[in-house]
């Protein structure tokens, strides 16, 4: 079995949106042992759309199409598809209802240009749109087409990812037969190339039909072992088996098996101690704070944020003395411990993470750079407070997530469980 | 003239890798006013490369190809064009003195597999490689091919984006007599189909040559007007008069006429006023700060943030009183001024904004849903403190998101400058 996407929408053709949606289809149907084919993206002519459709339709047993769905004039998969089919466009009762409910909690009026969105191509299965207007839908494509079978979804990312991950990937995964297993380790405090070096042996011995692949992104390096064969059991076992031995090498880098974000794993350790947190932020500008308050639940362990990016703030709301930042520079080790001290007895809490740094491009100098961040870690029932300085090389942003990351790996490294 | 694009490697079919190069390489082309017809990614297989590449040639003057030039066995794409142009390979005199230096510079010796980067597909022209090995190529493909042009290049992005800019879009650049000009304006606060019925009517009767893309994003929707033509005064004035239909109609929702995000266009506004702002977060947990905070210069204006997770961090740290959250709840428009006004008190700043709303998955009820959002306003100055309650239909990222967007939608209502 193949598959093929279509990506469809002249924002695409012009560089102004990048095409991350095909690239989380094509990561979700690997996963469940379905390759792509191609990849094509063309604009949002009529007949751009029917004869990209009609070549991919030939090629491929399943074409998953985003784009063109959405209530306005140059959204035109729709027509495009019923014309190269020869079906009709009808009304549907469900997209209707779920169009209506949605108008009905924003408090508002069905418009007129919204009345298309509860119409689909004749014959098609309706594929719920739980997070927007458009309905989507899977089409059985006839003889005339190798009986393959279209899956038209929106553009617009939540709505398009929601569909995947409800409807078409447990639609699909159903026609699969091969076994496939997947083990995702997630690093942090280790760089691609220091972790290839570490676990390089075990990538030059994999066993036929098991791949490593390193997954960098700005914080962090993850490795997914995917594991494919005719047996389930020896799919599973031989996929353990290569986790098993990275995990003997490289263990202490690893935050998580699985998908867990960093800040997931850092809310379930202070849940399971039992411990609070507050975080006091100068440079990360309240990016710790959010990056933690992103995970549902964070409440039970998160209490409060400060973002003291003047000097007079870090003063006021933390009690750093004045004539330490004089001394020292605010962006200091003694600024970093002072701040995760006054965060601490401010809050109440059990761990105060403290940052100072700069994120750039402006406000370097040679003994204090663009990407320098000093970082404090105090806890209760403990008057030592941790401090550390570390150097980036990133832009701004790259710069600020890195300076949240190594924050939070301060946390991670005191409260991680040990090392069998 | 057209173009199109094709990547090849199957990092780009199982997701691990975003197609990134295609829309940089489409946006400089646009800029100089090449359209792109199609994008189309395939595997390393030399057969996918040469039924991808005979068709793409088929349609467009140019193919912009990328990867499959690298010195490893999964490399094919010199070979697949070498058989499907029936034309041979040969060594290139430039590519090997430009390899050596490379590799002198690197302190290494020529391996083996790097003797395949010195040769060239016979009768190209040599695009210098700056970054890395591999020659890049630009090939004459015979009346066979309506003598359109291949151009080939390396799938590393740098060695890519460094062809591109210094050869391949100034050699492109002569052969174009378009003339092409790009507006975008960036609105907040009203969805695409509201949009769309209020200005319909300018879509409805655009002059030939004029395109209007409506580019719809988590927390608002940006439309780009984009004109091409052959006469530069025509075009500009054409494309000048479109944006300024828009913006009669509309303009009360567009924030910026370029690529400026929002939270830099409150900052200039702040920065222009001479004025300072803190904030005082729940449910947004730090992200309007962190937003805030991620343009350069923002420590102009930024003096602080409140992340007021917990009911006690909301009494201690911003004196909200107790018994005005035993009273009202702490997502109330009660709490929500009390907020603002012990933000603005506590920060000096000029303006306070605040949130405090439920933004799930857990924590919602009946009387107080999911997605419910309360914003405070506070200046200095003003006895009187704005509050609204909104309600948004997201998940927990979502709703995150447009919480601190309608948020600082507040803050921009009363700054912007007057509509004419």
């Amino acid at each position: 079995m193949q598959a093929e996407i279509v990506s469809i929408g002249n924002e695409l053709l012009n560089g102004r949106k990048v095409n991350t949606n095909a690239s989380f289809m094509a990561a979700l149907l690997a996963g469940i042992g379905i390759p792509i084919g191609r990849v094509t993206t063309c604009s949002d002519s009529m007949n751009e759309i029917g004869s990209v459709l009609e070549d991919a339709l030939c090629r491929a047993d399943y074409v998953l199409v985003t784009g063109g769905l959405g209530p306005t004039s140059d959204d035109r998969t729709k027509k495009a598809v019923a014309k190269l089919l020869h079906k009709g466009i009808t009304f549907d009762a469900g997209a209707y209802d779920n169009l209506m409910s949605r108008m009905e909690r924003l408090g508002r009026e069905l418009s007129h240009s919204m009345h298309d969105q509860a119409t689909v191509i004749e014959g098609s299965t309706v594929i719920p749109n739980t997070k927007g207007t458009a309905a989507g839908m899977i089409i059985g494509c006839g003889p005339r087409f190798g009986n393959h079978t279209l899956v038209l979804m929106p553009g617009v990312p939540a709505e398009m990812k929601a569909m995947m991950e409800l409807t078409v990937a447990p639609y699909l995964s159903k026609l699969v037969s091969t076994a496939i297993a997947h083990t995702q380790l997630r690093t942090v405090g280790i760089g691609e190339s220091t972790l290839a070096d570490l676990i390089g042996e075990i990538e030059g011995s994999l066993p036929e039909g098991s791949e490593l692949a390193y997954l960098p992104h700005t914080a962090g390096v993850d490795l997914m072992v995917s594991t494919r064969g005719s047996s389930r059991e020896t799919v599973d076992r031989e996929n353990r088996e290569i986790a098993d031995a990275i995990l003997q090498r490289a263990g202490r880098f690893v935050y998580t098996i699985g998908a867990k974000s960093f800040e997931e794993t850092i809310g379930e350790l202070l849940l399971s101690a039992g411990k609070t947190i507050a975080v006091a932020e100068s440079c990360t500008g309240g990016l710790i704070a959010s990056r933690l308050t992103d995970v549902p639940g964070s409440s039970g362990y998160f209490l409060q944020g400060f973002v003291v990016y003047s000097n007079r703030a870090k003063e006021n709301s933390l009690g750093v003395p004045k004539e330490l930042i004089e001394r020292h520079g605010s962006v200091s080790e003694e600024v970093a411990r002072a701040m995760a001290l006054g965060c601490l007895e401010k809050s109440g809490a059990d761990y105060a993470v403290s940052t100072t740094g700069i994120a750039g491009p402006s406000g370097g100098s040679s003994e204090k750079p663009v990407g320098m961040i000093c970082l404090g870690l105090a806890r209760r029932g403990s008057r030592e407070v941790q401090s550390k300085t570390l150097y980036m090389h990133g832009d701004r942003a790259v710069n600020k997530f890195r300076f949240s990351q190594a924050a939070l790996r301060e946390l991670w490294e005191i409260m991680k469980p040990p090392q069998e």
